[in-house]
């Protein structure tokens, strides 16, 4: 193993651990000797990659963002229609709110007040849903007199209080009630011709969206204790 | 001034004083001494009402709940349409949430991570829309076919979504937002002859409840600095 993947390894393990300290402790209240621990490092270490705790947010958020642009495009790339494609963003980002800390974490850094309010990934989500129902209505398949804003709104305010009521209790975070908000939306906002094109659940690629993400952040020992 | 009303008084400025308090710095962080002197009273005056931080933001959930309550209730008897008490409850909420610190603070407190996650205000509001839509539906005013389920989960989470986003963009929390929601919303919730019934910017009755529970509060002094 070189020593620039060596680095890459330890950096991805304090973003990691990071995510999951901001978590349990608020971002106030996480101390750095923590973060380091968490990621099987010194805190020496952690001073190599990161000067203090704002850049170590900062890499969290960062590095959320980077997952939810790889994860759109590539569900992007593979899917014909627009509003599919939506919905199966929408239940990717779901799935990484329920299962990855560090997009979890890089969301809750934007919003919560102690923070500032750095308006980054809720900001970046609503221009992904926003060029997507552009794309719908310039490709024919958005139903007439829909308000873009309005959908646009309407979606990110629910998947953002989605992760948020998923803190205490796991089933606001379900494929099975995001589905339930697609199965109630998409006749609002589909074509009556588009509409039973349509899988409210997801297709297939959104789970192989996800699971290619994870295998990329795996393939640099994410998780696992890598002393730089 | 008796005794009575001037306690009552105090209570009630201490915990305002502590959902601003909780907001600032979040409920882990929050020090009893700055609630006390944000009351304008001694911190022997806050141990007269509250033995410890835990009691104090369990009244300040209290009181956002009472709020909440005595909101739907006023509503609930000036409306003759379940779907239009719906629409007005939410832009009741939303309103409180944008002004009243300590509905916000009662809601952060049941889903911030650091507090464990009590449940109690976000079901509270479940509680209510559900009840609201299972009276539409007895009522005949539902439209055919559409789940209650998602559609309480759906605004229940649209709402959560537009007070946190709203902590760094206030439009999250306005009318104009909500009203869209309910633009998009309401054609799917509503059978087609009572939809062009309901008004989706809401209706008198919701700014007059809000007012109603805003004066009842101001008789008891709150957000006065009142010794006890």
């Amino acid at each position: 193993m070189t020593k620039q993947v060596r680095a890459a390894r330890t950096r991805q393990a304090l973003i990691r651990s990071a995510a999951i300290v901001f978590e349990q402790h608020g971002y106030g209240q996480a101390r750095l000797a923590l973060i380091s621990s968490g990621a099987g490092v010194s805190t020496g270490a952690l001073h190599f990659h990161f000067e203090n705790k704002a850049a170590v947010g900062q890499a969290v958020v960062a590095e959320a963002s980077h997952a939810l642009r790889e994860v759109s495009g590539s569900i992007r790339r593979r899917t014909d229609t627009a509003l599919q494609a939506l919905v199966d963003t929408s239940h990717a980002l779901v799935d990484l709110l329920g299962r990855d800390p560090v997009t979890r974490a890089g969301f809750r850094l934007s919003y919560d007040g102690d923070r500032g309010g750095e308006p980054g990934l809720p900001e970046q989500w609503r221009g992904c849903v926003g060029e997507l129902l552009d794309e719908a209505a310039a490709g024919g398949t958005l139903a007439e007199g829909v308000s873009r804003t309005d959908a646009t709104a309407a979606t990110v305010a629910a998947t953002t209080g989605f992760e948020v009521l998923g803190r205490y209790d796991p089933k606001w975070l379900s494929t099975r009630t995001l589905t339930g908000f697609w199965l109630l939306l998409l006749p609002r906002l589909a074509d009556p011709e588009t509409l039973p094109l349509l899988d409210p659940s997801g297709t297939a690629a959104a789970t192989e969206a996800v699971a290619a993400g994870r295998a990329e952040r795996e393939s640099y020992g994410v998780g696992t204790a890598a002393p730089i």
